[in-house]
C-alpha cells in the first residue's frame, strides 16, 4: 500500500470481511448483555479535557489524544477536548449528570472504540474497541456474580472454549499480608511484586520482596505458601488467622457458590495470587485466562469508590471489561465471508437493462441480495466471472434467445445447471430459491 | 443537569432508549444496503491532517477538529491528525490504498459519526451520524439507479411515507444555461442563485441574477421558464436547442425509466430547478424531499472526478448520503422501549439468593431477559415495584412458603395473576412463557 494512503499509525481500515467479523461479535455481545438486563450507553467520542486529565495517572495522561481549540483560539496551541480513553470516566460523568433519571441499580454496557497514543505494535492499536459491563448502585454480591456470568456467557457465545475464571478478593489479599505479618506500609508494593509470580521464578520474586524491605524469612514463607502444590489450601488455612482475610474468604466462597451453580464445573477457581494491577478495586476481583495460557481475555472486579474519585457521586460499583482485540484473534475461523450477492443479474444488451434491473428488484423483494452487472463488457463469460467474484449462488441471464422465448435463464453458479423460467413465474421461482437458501 | 457533567457542547449522551432507536435504524439501513450488494467500510475516527485539509474549502477547513501532536511535540501546539469530517475523503484514501484488492465496481456503505466544529443549534450537532452509499468504478446509469432505489428502500423500510425524489442532471443545467444564452463565466454563480428559487420570490431571484451581471430580460425569461405552471414541459422544449441539454435530458429519462419500474408511481420526478450546492457533481443529481416540505432527507449524484481530486485514483463514482438526524426526527413514534427485563426475580431472604440466582439463569436459558433483585430491601412490595420499573412481564417469587411447598410463584405483572409452579417444572414453564412472548 502506498504509505501516504495508509490509515494513521496504530489505526485500521476495516474492509467488509474484517468488519463483518467484528460486527457479528458485537451483536452477540450485545444480545448476551441484554439477556441479563444490561442496557446500552453510548457517549461522545470526545470529552472535555478536564474530565479526562488526571484520571489515569501521569503515564495515562501522556497517552490522551488532545483536540486543539478552534477558530481564533487555534493559534494558542491549547487543547480543550480529548478523545475518550476508556468507558469508565464517561460512565462516571453520565452517572453524575443523569442521576435519578437512571434506573437503580444502573446496569449498563458500553461497546465502542477508545483512543490511546500508545506505541503501536503487534495487536496493540491506538484506536481499539473496548467492551465494558458494569452495575452501579448496589453492594450485593449477586451483582458481582451477574457480571461474571454475563462475561462467561459472552465468551461461550462467541465460541471460545477452555477459558477459566480466576477469582480473588482484595480483602483476601489484605488478609494475606496481615497473616504473614507484612507491615501495612509495604503492602501495596508487596502486592505489585506478588503479581509477577506468573512471570518470574519464586527466587526472583523473593529477591524483589526483600529489596522492598521485607525480611527474607517472611518473603520466603509468603512466596512458599503461594507456590506450593496445595497453595490454595495453605492460604485458606492462613487466612483464618485474619479477620479481614476470613471475611474475604467468605466473599470468595459466596461468589463461587453463586456462579458455580450457573457455569460448567471448574470454570471458576479461587486464585489467591491474583492481584490485578489497578489500585481502585475494593472487593472481589477476577480475570479470565484463555486456554493454553494465551493471556487474559477479560477482567474486572468491585470498585466501590472509583466513580466518586472520577468526579461522580459515591456509588458502589462492580464490572468487567473484555479484551476484545485478543478475543477476536482467538475466535474460531469464520467463513470466508466473501459472498456479497445471492443473485447476479447479467445484461447482455443495453436494450435489456430496464428488464434486468427489474429482475434484480424482484430478487430483492424475495429477500435475496441482488445486483445487476454494472461493467461495460457485453460478453457473457466476463459477466459470469463477475457473478462468480461476488460469490453469487445464481446468475440470471436474459438475452435475445430468452426475449424470444419469454423466459429468463437461471444458472446455478455452483453446478452450472441452468433452468428456463417463464417471466410470469420468476417471482415465485425466486421466492423458492430464497426459502431454500435459508434452509 | 449540573453543567460540569454535560457532554461537550454539540455532542450527546445516548442513554438506552435513544440509542436503541438509532441502533434499530442503523440495522435496517445496513440490511437494505446489503440486499443491493453494498458492503460495509469502517475507517478510523481520525485521519492524518494533510489528508483532510484543503478538501472542504476554507469554511470547511475551519470546522475540522484537529488533534495536537503528542509527547515532546505537544508543546509545539501543532496538530498532525484530525477527526473525520465526512465519509467521502476516507473513501478516496481507501480506494487509493487498496486499489485492486477491492471488488470492481466497489459498492460500499459507511455508517458512523463524523465531527464538525459547527455552531451547535437545534438539530445541529458537532458529532452526528452520516450514512453514505456509493458505487465506484462504473459510469453505468444502472449504478445511479441502484443508489436511488437503495436509498428509497431505506426510507420506506424505516417507515417514512410521502417523500419524493427530485431528479436532475448537471448536464441539464449546463444545457439550460446554454439554451438561455447565459455566458459561460456567469454559469456557476447563476446556478447558485437559481438554487434559491425554493426560498426566495421569483422577483428577488431575478434581482440577484441581474446583480451577477445577467441582463434583466434573460434573467426574467430564465426564472419565468422555471417557475411557470408547466415549467417542466417548457424546460424540456428549451433543452432540445442544446446538445448538452438534450444529452442531459436523455440521461434523466433513462434514469426515470429504470427507477420508475421499481418504485411506486410519482415517487421520482424530473426537477429541472434542482442544483445541489456542491460543485463536484458531473451527471445525475437528486434529492429526497420529505412529505409536507420538512426539508431534504437525502441527496446525491454522480461525481466522476471527485475521488481523484481528493487524492485517490481517477475512478467514476456515484452515491448518496442520508440526512440521518432529520430522518430520525420524522420516524414514526417508537415503543417506549422502557422494558429492560422479561423476568424479574425477587429475593425475599438472603438464604434463597443462590436459588433465585439460578431461576434467573433458567429464564435466560429459555431466551428471556432476566435478573435478580440487587437491592437491599427484603420487602415484597419494594421488590415488585422494582420489577415493575424494569418493565418485566413476570416476577418470580420464592420465599419460605414456596420453599416449603417446593414451588416458585410466577406473577403476571400486568394482570397480577399468580401461578404456583413446581421447581421441577420451572424450565418448561419458562420455555412456554418465552414461546408465548415471541408470538
Amino acid at each position: 500500500m502506498p504509505t501516504q494512503f495508509d490509515p494513521p499509525s496504530g489505526t485500521r481500515d476495516f474492509l467488509a470481511a474484517e468488519w463483518e467479523i467484528q460486527e457479528h461479535a458485537f451483536a452477540r455481545i450485545r444480545s448476551v448483555f441484554a439477556r441479563y438486563g444490561f442496557e446500552p450507553l453510548v457517549t461522545p467520542a470526545f470529552e472535555r479535557l478536564d474530565v479526562l486529565l488526571g484520571k489515569y495517572g501521569d503515564d495515562g495522561d501522556k497517552l490522551i489524544f488532545k483536540i486543539l481549540r478552534r477558530g481564533e483560539h487555534e493559534g494558542s496551541g491549547e487543547a480543550d477536548l480529548a478523545l475518550r480513553y476508556d468507558h469508565t470516566v464517561p460512565l462516571a460523568r453520565v452517572v453524575a449528570a443523569y442521576g435519578s433519571q437512571l434506573p437503580t441499580p444502573y446496569k449498563r454496557y458500553a461497546i465502542g472504540p477508545v483512543w490511546r497514543a500508545d506505541r503501536p505494535g503487534r495487536g496493540r492499536y491506538r484506536e481499539f474497541a473496548q467492551c465494558d459491563v458494569d452495575t452501579l448502585g448496589t453492594t450485593s454480591a449477586l451483582a458481582d456474580a451477574e457480571v461474571i456470568c454475563a462475561v462467561h456467557d459472552v465468551l461461550a457465545e462467541l465460541g471460545l472454549h477452555g477459558f477459566r475464571f480466576q477469582l480473588n478478593s482484595r480483602r483476601v489479599l489484605a488478609g494475606l499480608l496481615e497473616a504473614f505479618g507484612v507491615p501495612a506500609g509495604l503492602g501495596p508494593g508487596v502486592l505489585i511484586t506478588l503479581d509477577k509470580l506468573d512471570k518470574l521464578a519464586p527466587d526472583e520474586v523473593i529477591t524483589e520482596l526483600t529489596g522492598r524491605g521485607l525480611p527474607e524469612a517472611q518473603a520466603g514463607s509468603l512466596v512458599g505458601a503461594l507456590t506450593v502444590k496445595d497453595a490454595v489450601e495453605q492460604i485458606r488455612d492462613a487466612l483464618k488467622g485474619s479477620e479481614e482475610g476470613a471475611a474475604g474468604l467468605d466473599e470468595v466462597d459466596a461468589l463461587l457458590s453463586l456462579v458455580g451453580g450457573q457455569l460448567p464445573d471448574d470454570r471458576v477457581v479461587f486464585a489467591p495470587r491474583l492481584v490485578r494491577g489497578l489500585s481502585y478495586y475494593t472487593g472481589p476481583i477476577w480475570e479470565v485466562a484463555a486456554a493454553g495460557g494465551a493471556g487474559s481475555l477479560a477482567g474486572g472486579g468491585r470498585y466501590d469508590h472509583l466513580i466518586e474519585q472520577l468526579g461522580g457521586p459515591d456509588v458502589p460499583a462492580t464490572g468487567g471489561s473484555l479484551g476484545f482485540e485478543r478475543i477476536l484473534m482467538l475466535l474460531p475461523e469464520q467463513g470466508t465471508g466473501s459472498s456479497r450477492l445471492d443473485v447476479a443479474v447479467t445484461i447482455m444488451d443495453e436494450r435489456h437493462a430496464p428488464r434486468s434491473f427489474a429482475f434484480a428488484g424482484a430478487a430483492r423483494d424475495a429477500g435475496l441480495r441482488a445486483s445487476v452487472y454494472l461493467g461495460s463488457s457485453g460478453k457473457l463469460g466476463r459477466q459470469l466471472k463477475w457473478a462468480s467474484d461476488t460469490g453469487a449462488r445464481w446468475a440470471l441471464i436474459y438475452g435475445n434467445a430468452e426475449e424470444e422465448a419469454g423466459t429468463v435463464t437461471v444458472r446455478d453458479m455452483t453446478s452450472g445447471e441452468q433452468a428456463a423460467v417463464p417471466l410470469s413465474g420468476l417471482s415465485d421461482y425466486l421466492a423458492d430459491l430464497a426459502a431454500g437458501a435459508e434452509g
